[in-house]
Order: C-alpha cells, then structure tokens, then sequence
C-alpha cells in the first residue's frame, strides 16, 4: 500500500548517538574531557518532566557530565538568573538548556539571552541564530531542523539544486530550517520556499516541491493533491488528535496525511518515529561540539 | 514608453532624511542628545572614500556628532581592534561603521565581531542577525534590505499575502531580504522563495512572483520574460557595464533589463536612483535608534 521510502528516524538517530559516543569516549580518552550538559526545569509540567528525564538520560548513556536541576515552579526571575550565571561560569557545563515553556512569571526571552552563547546548545540565542544565517559554523544549530538536514544526509537526498517548500515560520522550525537548507554548503543549497498562514495558494507551491517541508502544527494539512509525485517528505509535526479507540483517548498525527501521501512521495518521515527522535540526537552532538569548541579542540 | 510607475528612492530617501533630521532635533530639545556616528576607513580605496565621505557629509546634515577616522592602509589588526575598544566605550559614539573591504591583513569577521552590538548600526553582527530573524525589534537590520522593506512602505506596496521571490542569497541582500520580508509582522507577511546561482528554474519562479527583488549582481539578468504582467520590481544591483560613448568609460546597470521590464511590471525601481539613495537613509535612522535605545529613549 505504501509506495514510498520510510525514513527511519529512529534508526538514523540510533545512528547518530554512536557517533556521540565515540566522540564523547575519544574526548576521554585523548584529552580527558567529558562534555557537560545541564538541563534547567522550572515547575512540574509533565510533559516537561518526560523530556528533561529523556534528556538526562541520554546524557548518561553517552558519557557525558548531566545534571537535571529542577526549580520550584515559583521561582522568581532573579533566582533563574542567578542559577544560569552560576552555570555560566561551570567548566564542566559546556551545554545548558533550559526546558521550555516555563512558567509564567519567567521571561523565558531574558533567560535565554542570559545564557552563554557559547553553552546554548539549543540555539535559541541571537547570536548563534545569526551565526546560523551568515553561514558561519562556530555556533549551533537548533536541533529539529538541524535534525531534519541530517535526516536528508542520511537518506541520500542531496537538496542542491532542489526546490524546498517549508510550510510555516516559526522559529524553531521553519526559519531555521530556511536558514539552513539555502546555505552556500555541502548538504544545502536547495532554492527555498516559505509559506505560512498568510500565504493564499500553500497547495499550488507545495506541488512544486521536490522537498516539502510540513511544520505548520495543523493535523494532516498535507494531502497527496499538495504533493509532486516522487517528492521528499519530512513531517516535523506533533498533533494530538482524539482516538476513542486508543486507550490514552488520543494518537499522534503529523502535519503530512501520511496514508495517502505517501503512495506519491518518493521518501517520508513517519511521525511518530520520524523527525522526532532526531531532536534529543542533535542536542547531544551539540553538547560534544560545545565542549570541543570551549576546549579548543578541533580534531 | 514605460508603462511602470517608478519608484522614485532618491523621494524616498530625502522623506527619511527629513524625518531622521526631525528625530535628531527632537533629541537635542527634548533630551540634549546628539546622535553619534563613527565612520573607520582603512586604506585609501578611492570608492570607499566615496563612501566615507558621504557618509559623514550626511550625518552633519542631520545634526549628528560625526567623525571620519582614517586608518593607514598598513594598520593592524591590533591597532583596529583597540580604535573599536575605544569607540565602544565612548558614549558620544553610538553607531560604529566600518567601511568594507578592509585591507588583507584585516579580519573582517572579527572587526565585526567585536563591536558592541548595541553600535553595529551596519547589523553585519550576528547578534543583530538573529534578532532579525527571530523577529525582535530591539536590534538593527540591515541598511539595503531594510531600504527596500521602506520602498515598498512608502509606495503603498503591502507584501502581505504576496509572493517574494529575491534572486540573490548574499549575507548583504538575500538573506536579510527574506528574513524580513517572511517576519509574522505589519508591512511583511510575504510568502518567500529565495533563488540563487544552483537554482536551475529561476525564470519559471520569477515569474510566479508579485514581487521581484533582483540582487544577484549580474547586469540586466531579470528579463521582461521573467516577470509577471503587473508585478513590483525591485532592483538591487549596481553593475559597471563598459560603454564607449560615456565619458568615464561605463555605465551603471541594475540586475533588470529596465527598458523591457518597465513594460511589464506595474512599479520598478530605476538604477541609479532606486534602492541605492535608500541604504544612506536607513543607516542614519538606525544611528538615531543607537541613540535612543542606548539612552533609554522610547519616544
């Protein structure tokens, strides 16, 4: 029934969390050095809890300093600050990300400007979203749509020359994902299409696609009438949809109506299990290049 | 002739003139402020003296605190780095220019990178990038590009809705066009496609665009072939095409075939006389707001 490629994000993740580890054992053993990653929760939000924990662990399992500091969700910005400075000011806290959203007295902006450029493994920081956009390598990339081109890398799609459409504009996804997939560089190169919610004709300019994007946050907004044949599909998103079928009372769907689009797409990423295990790989491989860059070393 | 209404930048820009001109005073009434603004020439590249003096000429006009600092064409990048030191500790200064190209032995990345964002009236800093991207408002955009989002204000063009296709990916032109062009925000909101040297198909998506934005730096690329009847055309190149019967020896083209286009589209920008006067313009507006942010000024 399905035509097309599954691009196992799962597997490629699994993929990239070896190289982690290798890098993070060679750090070990030839300059003994152990990347650090702090992970700042502030409150109880569940599902904030599952992935600090996911997060955490990972950490452990490639070697790694992790440290999961949990702040009572009425801290006070200055108790945040405070917190952030100290961890600045670490040398054995060479990643710091501070789990988002946070609650409401937090201006989750000023925190995040108060984070060494250097340790925003995240990428949220201005200057390593600028670092990003100019096109220099000695920042970070944000880790789903960084994920996403290694996703691409992977499954052998080379974007040169392609036409990307990404649909939607937020700044986790669609304008990084923009950002980096217009980049004079090896993996990139691709001509660029933005569309969002103001744009009239989404359908029209998705068909032109060789490689569409979805990261609009809308339950199966692309149908295979959207979608060239023998195009590249990534799904970034992560929908809620009700299911009194499921015993939870809900299933996960993405942005791509995955069924029927993917009888025309050449490759297409699942969801779940398709972008999404790419995010927690692509922080790792962050925290080893913050430590490698803060140590100076290049090998 | 030509059917297009011209977009008149020289017009344009003396408006914005005349309102920085009104800001400035209003400074100086109402607050006893003078905008500064530090021009730094290395070297005695003719063109960039050009530049550099008109630079300076402007900012008097507009009642600036104004200096030209010229390095000798040997100056290190020691002696460089310790004249910005200085300017980004003068609080008379607020906006801080260095002419480009610098120099062989200058590294213009970190000439760049160690001015105070808060300064880098230029926004070549990665800092004022990323806020550009991401959408805040608390740092500065990029001289041309911003010229043209102010063209396309003061000619009633909305590109909310509209397609924007910019032939060019520059960290000057291409990259901070679509940047603000695809901002959630008034006077943006465009769907964006970017092409660029690896685009195969450039005239088939030009042709879908409502707004052309040509900065590719190739005279007279953009055909009347590659535009849509009624769309805007902006042109941001300047190109010396050689022509015996001028006197100098040449003349300056943009990136349209102006004559052919003008029939097409419904508002073109001429070359010289259209993008260029603009870039003037909006870095004397962002010399005015260093000055008020650095002031705590928000009126």
């Amino acid at each position: 029934m399905c035509s097309a490629e599954r691009i196992d994000g799962k597997l490629i993740s699994q993929k990239i969390h070896e190289e982690t580890l290798e890098e993070s054992k060679k750090l070990k053993e030839k300059h003994n050095l152990q990347p650090g990653l702090v992970v700042v929760l502030i409150g109880e939000d569940p599902a904030s809890q599952v992935y600090v924990n996911m997060k955490e662990k990972k950490s452990k399992e490639l070697g790694f300093y992790s440290e999961k500091i949990v702040l009572n969700k009425e801290a006070t910005m200055d108790e945040v600050l405070t917190l952030i400075h100290k961890l600045n000011n670490d040398p054995r806290v060479h990643g710091i990300l501070v789990q988002s959203p946070p609650p409401p007295q937090i201006d989750e902006e000023k925190v995040i400007e108060s984070i060494d450029p250097k340790k925003d493994v995240d990428c949220f920081h201005a200057e390593n979203v600028g670092k990003m956009l100019i096109g220099k390598t000695d920042g970070f990339y944000p880790c789903t749509p960084y994920g996403v081109m290694k996703l691409l890398e992977y499954s052998d799609i080379n974007p040169s020359g392609k036409h990307a459409v990404i649909i939607g504009r937020s700044n986790i996804v669609g304008k990084p994902m923009m950002s980096l997939l217009v980049q004079k560089a090896k993996g990139a190169n691709a001509t660029v299409t933005v569309c969002h919610s103001r744009t009239p004709n989404i359908p029209e300019l998705a068909r032109q696609a060789d490689i569409v994007v979805a990261a609009i946050g809308k339950p199966e907004f692309v149908t295979a009438d959207m979608v060239k044949e023998g195009a590249v599909v990534i799904d970034v998103g992560i929908n809620r949809v009700e299911d009194a079928t499921r015993k939870r009372g809900y299933r996960l769907v993405g942005d791509v109506a995955f069924d029927e689009v993917s009888k025309k797409a050449s490759k297409i990423t699942p969801v779940p299990g398709g972008v999404g295990p790419m995010t927690i790989a692509m922080l790792m491989q962050n925290a080893v290049k913050a430590c490698k860059m803060q140590n100076g070393i290049t090998d």
